[in-house]
């Protein structure tokens, strides 16, 4: 951490800056230059960051050097995490596809979205049991019927199971159902939920908050390992911006900057992230041309019919269409949709 | 609503739209033009919004002519909503200062900023102690032992408590201490927490998320009102742009543009909002002439020790002068911050 | 367009407003709700933008129905624009590289950085003599004596030209050098310059502004082919976000929504895009996956010696293993970076 | 500058840019961790900027110490600079009102316009000659026709004028008429515009770019001081965010920001900044009460008749009841709007 002094402070004023530096235990460095004092406190950055400095009014600013994140970083761990779920590997060389409705509706669609995305190509069943709505009048979702459905299903399938969970006190009812438990954007930072999540032994997937900068959505990802789980699989799904052609601005960039970042696999929600079925099949080609590690797309067998999120779900017509294409481009990275 | 076709629409499709808008019991106005065939629904929107026709290819777009809020519209109670909360009314003529540290961390702390800023001209004491934290080693606030120190300095000063409820499982622990429940703007969607709060019967501050739209807030504060409490004070706190000197940027239109679309009284907090310490007392006289019904500021006696948030808060002796700067500008509104 | 009355109008406003409709020549259709009337205007939406209906106190808002942009939409033009350049065809079969140096620094540096990209696969040279720099204290570039190095080094490597104009009185002098007229994402509402360009038989590179909606830039389009022009390329290169990691968000949906509303051809600038070189490569692929036309890429024969934005450029030993990336990506789709 | 070299870089990397700074006529002054060497750079940060050390892959990250800005810098001047216009004062004591229509449209518009805002308190005339439009179909401006009624409109009122020049061979023109050279966001980074402006020896208003920092707006007026020219007024007009009910986010704080950073004068334009006549007069109290040492209003006799943004537009009557507000916010901080 660089502790930038304010020009013209007094040496007394750096003196007690440096005081409180060596009472947490960090070691100081000054650098006197002309106009200002500029002060390296070496040691661990959390213990800079809790002692308050920049309420002093000499402290101009304070700069951190390093990540607030360890668990999730490269620097700790160097070799990609890879996580198995059923039989796909989330993390290596297979580009895994999530797919099915937005919401769980009814055992019929469910059943009929599975078989239909897992011919073209999907190997994980997605769809929401729990919903998180803007509108108080919306529908809310099956709750736990909702899991008995998509449990139902994965036994005719054999397709693993991801499914939102909402709040820390669902965690272990969820938990019974699913395969990967989703946290999603506006659940980021739900701290409690983090560190349930943490106690478990299962995957989680962490959907990167609305407004979320990267660095916070591996500290939410840091949370969770914190907690002892090591399975964080992070899913972009596009930030908020000032355009409105899309419901979301997809940060494709992301994928890189997170894998150079952390070991953690990405994997790409273009459905939420552009919020326009039209957009999709050419969004989840250029996820995979950056380098994520898999899909999650939205696909309802009657879109028009759909209780939530019509708009932005593919028939099962059109993913199939997309697997192929997104296969080619897979391949052209030594991977594959097939594991 | 208006559901706008694409050019080149056939009859049969433009038939196949109104078809549905009347099998869920809307009226059809269509408007047939040169080039493009428009429908106009008219009866409930909600129920447009459900039926999922952006998914038709169709449809080019769907745009709403009314607010999906009902109970916190203006069009549904036209003149202001007032609450009265132990001896400060909030809504009124009184601008209400609600101030105290970031976190609780000990008894003597509280009640020091406690009586510093009711002598400045405070009303409501804040303190928090459930702390949403970005990094899971930061101190994370004292919990119960929190509230039990909030309501022992509420005896001693008499000053109402606002604190924040970070869940809906701890909603009636809380309540047990605080007269106003806080919701962060981590937590503006966390939707169970919002039901539950619709169960009580006492006041909600409901802070704005750092990227939630005016609409989305106002959706989230009907939420609680749709389950009953009608008592919701909105919290301007910052959202989040580009520019970084401040750590959010603090949107005063959103008062009057709140005020114009709800009856709901609208309080700013110029600490989260801009991050330093620096620029709250010109935000708070900036808020109080944009027509806030009050502030939440932090105080804290020794910012330079605070366990959280050094940085934006200020001294008490800082706030007591801000108070007197604040009570000229609220008098210029006929206000007052004595009640 | 539609507009919106606010609730309680009289039938004497909603008259005043059909009146004024009626006098600039648009057809009137009413709509009258339970709580509100709503009036179409049925002609050249135009006409309404003009009219100010909006500063009228019982008007709520207006609501357009068609895009503002014409000549440069899908409508005006259903087939894809496809420009000849050299022997390079822009908005066809072909995945047109753009690459070389951000700014012109001296004719050796040139030709070997276009040796190097022609060698790689690239096919426009791309270089700046007129530089846009934040701090009046940076390099301002070479201005004509660039525009000369760059002529020759084309006779030299019989590349084609792309290369920054700063304002309308340049434009014939950058002509007279230049193969593509670029202009940068800050000057892309520089609408004087974008009617000089109108004028030009020569075609436009257009970046979009940083902070610009797809609907604007595509109006600064709009401009230039109102002025005659009708070759325009649109170049993304990144909005700016919240996010501090990127030194812009690339926005890739826009090439597929761009591709949807207009016919123009699309190409992406990762470079300026990521403000990093070590994003590039991952964002060039992603970019042909999305389906753009052709990439800009900065590629110095030194980066670390170079006077403008060395951070993002590519060495030519990694640009070249970035084009036999991109060629496969592009093989995907039936394109490819030769002709 | 703080040059963060990666994790386990060598002795000889290190040694490699300790050299490169040293070469421009930097010091150096190494701080050498546990885990990874940190490069302070003592001397101009300029030249560490110029030198392109992040392109080197062991250069992690560069972190700058003092802000890129010398003559607007408040450690340059301390006392605030004030200028004289007219019998105006900008910087000090009083708050200047300049009102007026957006576009100049006819003499009997701007007169009635100027005799109704003078008459309430406003002491600078605006109106705009040559308009940006984002639409090439749209109202452009009467050009020098326009500035030649303001011209006739000083004589018959006194008041100053203040109107935007959109490039820099328009500057000696405009120049012959403004009183106030205007520049729009749009151009707020048209460099060779400012550097024009920084030839003249007369006012300079600078708008805020639409996404511009408020260092790259200091940087705009750091380009016209160091041509010369130290008259420039910032004029912040709303940032560009994600929320739609407002046309831009006006950002209040960066009153009190660039207070501190700079001696210039800051004023503020609401009407562009809420792009609604609704907000203007809070936001205008709001301004004032933030410190602003003056405001720019759009004023037109009949707004829903403007050729340009009557939807923001006051009527002469209502910013006579703003004038009201404002001079009792001005007074609480011992300011007027008159002198």
């Amino acid at each position: 951490m660089i502790i930038v002094m304010r020009k013209d402070t007094t040496e007394e004023q750096v003196e007690q800056v440096a005081e409180r530096l060596k009472n947490v235990g960090l070691g100081v460095h000054l650098s006197v230059g002309e106009f200002r004092t500029i002060i390296g406190a070496i040691g661990d950055e959390k213990l800079v960051r809790e002692i308050g400095l920049e309420a002093l009014p000499f402290v101009e600013k304070i700069l951190p050097i390093t990540q607030p994140f360890k668990l999730v970083s490269r620097e700790f761990q160097e070799e990609d995490s890879v996580f198995n779920i059923g039989n796909c590997t989330i993390g290596g060389k297979q580009v895994v596809l999530m797919a099915g409705p937005c919401a769980v509706e009814s055992e019929e669609q469910v059943l009929e979205a599975a078989l239909g995305v897992k011919a073209a190509g999907a190997r994980i069943l997605r769809g929401g049991a729990f919903k998180p709505r803007t509108s108080p009048y919306s529908f809310q979702g099956l709750e736990e019927k909702g899991l008995q459905i998509l449990a139902r299903v994965r036994e005719q399938t054999g397709m693993p199971i991801v499914t939102e969970v909402m709040d820390q006190h669902s965690v272990s009812l969820v938990a019974e159902y699913a395969d990967i438990m989703q946290v999603g954007a506006r659940n980021m930072q739900n701290f409690y939920l983090l560190r349930e999540l943490g106690k478990l032994n299962k995957p989680v997937l962490l959907k990167r908050g609305l407004s979320a900068t990267i660095e916070e959505w591996l500290m939410a990802a840091e949370y969770i390992m914190a907690g002892g789980n090591r399975q964080v699989i992070l899913c972009e799904r596009g930030i908020r911006t000032f355009e409105t052609m899309t419901r979301n601005t997809l940060d494709l960039s992301a994928v890189p900057v997170v894998k150079h970042l952390s070991h953690l696999p990405v994997i790409v929600d273009p459905s939420h992230g552009t919020g326009n079925w039209r957009w999709v099949p050419s969004m989840c080609c250029a996820a995979v041309a950056a380098g994520a590690d898999g899909l999650m797309v939205e696909v309802h067998p009657q879109p028009e019919q759909a209780l939530c999120d019509g708009a932005q779900s593919l028939t099962v017509a059109k993913f199939t269409t997309l697997c192929t294409q997104v296969e080619k481009v897979a391949n052209v990275f030594g991977k594959s949709i097939r594991g």
